[in-house]
């Protein structure tokens, strides 16, 4: 399935490097490498000689320390990717339901492991928002795992903690389990009325997947992390998980983890101000519909008669700006796009391009 | 399950710090990080920002062109343990025939999977060679897989090419896939006469697991491949691949690899004087039968009454010494260790160490 960020094979294709492309079709923090990751970096170099500590103690400590949980419920994965895979191997579900539109991989890894996969079509006049009352209707006995993804992908609609917690008790009651994919709640403001981090203890039936990809800027390090308080289907998930799964430098992250405040401080600030003057803009272009935004990417629908996302992302293409075509994804058709909120300066030449390709 | 190379973890219980440590229980090459590896990291640290090629072209035609297969049967993955587990699980045996002794790993997934396992048990009068006669005999139409690791680790004993010729005709006939985990080839002088790389076009029931960890000193990095030219089989494993499964610096090695010529014949070159020098000092111990090793580590016997592997890592670790204990490794027992082969100052130190341990 296709993904955004994929500016190596847009290198090779249209012969552009991938340094000149604006990319608004990956959701990356816009400032930068931490500067404390690069320094460990080249600190650390030389430590690619030894296996990685196949435990990844220091790094499970930091986590744990960061979001203030238990050490001992954490696993670490090469990527967000590897706790989404490992989970759904480790519970093997006969019946799924996910959310559509949603992240593709869900339906990758259960498609893998053989389970019948249902959708919950999220409606787009509720600006594809979960409608907890309705969510709460389907689910049934038949159903062994349910995937939420909070913000959503590529909706960037929010669920509130509150919700979460009666969705979660109607999965206790109905045995289902619930995978709760947080892949970009660091970005949201007031996490705690809408992270279930604080709350995980509580649930047997719940497995949390993090990510520090988007927030940190780092893709290309290769690092997530699942949690769980049921310890036997931790074990379960532990025992599926290649050995030194994470890199030297990934294994590393809690030093930078634990040193970087301001840098969490300015993401904040930043996508406070530019979440909301990027937004306005947008709505200034005719022919688009904006769909308001939780963190730091947008979904965008376009109106206008006879012209769909194809021709958009080539007029764009045509001035190295790339978006995330959206019709790959469950529920959506070829009216619709996301992409990543980035730096003001960025943000209006993106203005500028997408301004000139709709009225084209 | 136990492996070598678990220096944080010493560090951390008996409070040596790594760099004091001579680790003889991870067998990696001691010439260290390939010069142009660091100057590729240190040039390209700030390419972390984006997500990876998710198709890893570049590196796929590096390892192409590098050991003269057809890229399209390249399959990367996150180590080679990536690639085991992959196969293993895409494969989904019913019955599976391993060496013991072997790596571990191969148990660890195929419990995981559900695979019934039976082992082949090595002969240690015959220095734990497979004896390819003996094998054939007991390969039958209820075994599914094969795994063959070669040279085999712990035992370092190496299998001819057209000896595994003899086992992958008798696999066709008996409807077996064969793994075959060549990890440590590169090692091997001549290796035409025993890896499987120039023929396995030959074979629809082939899987060849490569990895650069060893020879290129790099277990912190993270980098294997696979090699199938069975289109289905290799489509069913990337299947089950994470996305992504490769960071940005291992997936840029591709220019290390193609550039490193001078780091090979060094490698090749330490490895023929030292491995027959440290040899001939190890036999001179008495109470040790030393295995012949066909690479860059050798598997040990102690012989002398009353004395095992556990009395013996204690007292090498108040050296700041490790071995590899094998007794967790099947048909091996308290009396087997493992070491690597380095340098030869290191070597000398380990040589007087464990001469001192010995006499005790």
């Amino acid at each position: 399935m296709a993904h955004g960020g994929n500016i190596f094979e847009i290198q090779r294709n249209c012969n552009i490097h991938k340094d000149d492309l604006l990319d608004y079709s990956a959701n990356i923090n816009p400032l930068g490498l931490p500067g404390s990751l690069k320094a460990m970096i080249l600190h650390s170099i030389e430590d690619l000689q030894h296996y990685p500590d196949i435990h990844y103690e220091e790094l499970k400590t930091a986590i744990s320390q960061y979001y203030c949980i238990d050490k001992k419920d954490i696993f670490v994965g090469n990527g967000a990717a590897q706790i989404i895979f490992d989970t759904i191997n480790a519970l093997n579900p006969k019946k799924t339901m996910i959310l559509a539109p949603t992240f593709s991989e869900y339906e990758r890894a259960l498609k893998v492991s053989g389970s019948v996969i249902i959708e919950h079509l999220l409606k787009e006049e509720e600006n594809f928002a979960v409608n907890v009352e309705e969510l709460l209707k389907v689910m049934d006995e038949s159903i062994d795992l349910m995937v939420l993804c909070n913000p959503n992908n590529p909706t960037s609609s929010l669920l509130k903690a509150e919700e979460i917690r009666m969705i979660l008790e109607k999965a206790v009651e109905k045995n289902i389990c619930l995978m709760m994919d947080e892949a970009f709640m660091d970005f949201v403001d007031e996490e705690q009325q809408y992270s279930m981090l604080q709350y995980y203890k509580e649930y047997d039936n719940l497995v949390i997947v993090r990510a520090f990809t988007k927030f940190y800027g780092i893709p290309g390090l290769r690092l997530g992390f699942g949690l769980c308080s049921n310890k036997n289907l931790k074990e379960k998930i532990s025992k599926r998980t290649i050995p030194w799964s994470l890199n030297t430098f990934a294994g590393y992250f809690g030093k930078v983890l634990l040193t970087e405040n301001s840098y969490v401080e300015k993401t904040h600030t930043w996508l406070k101000n530019e979440k909301e003057r990027f937004v306005e803009k947008l709505k200034e272009i005719d022919g688009l519909k904006i769909f308001p935004p939780s963190v730091n990417f947008i979904l965008i629908k376009i109106l206008k008669p006879g012209f769909d996302v194809l021709q958009l992302q080539e007029k764009l293409l045509e001035k190295n700006v790339l978006i995330r075509n959206c019709s790959n994804f469950g529920n959506l058709d070829k009216s619709f796009f996301r992409i990543a909120i980035k730096n003001s300066v960025d943000n209006d030449k993106f203005l500028e391009a997408l301004r000139e390709a709709m009225n084209k």
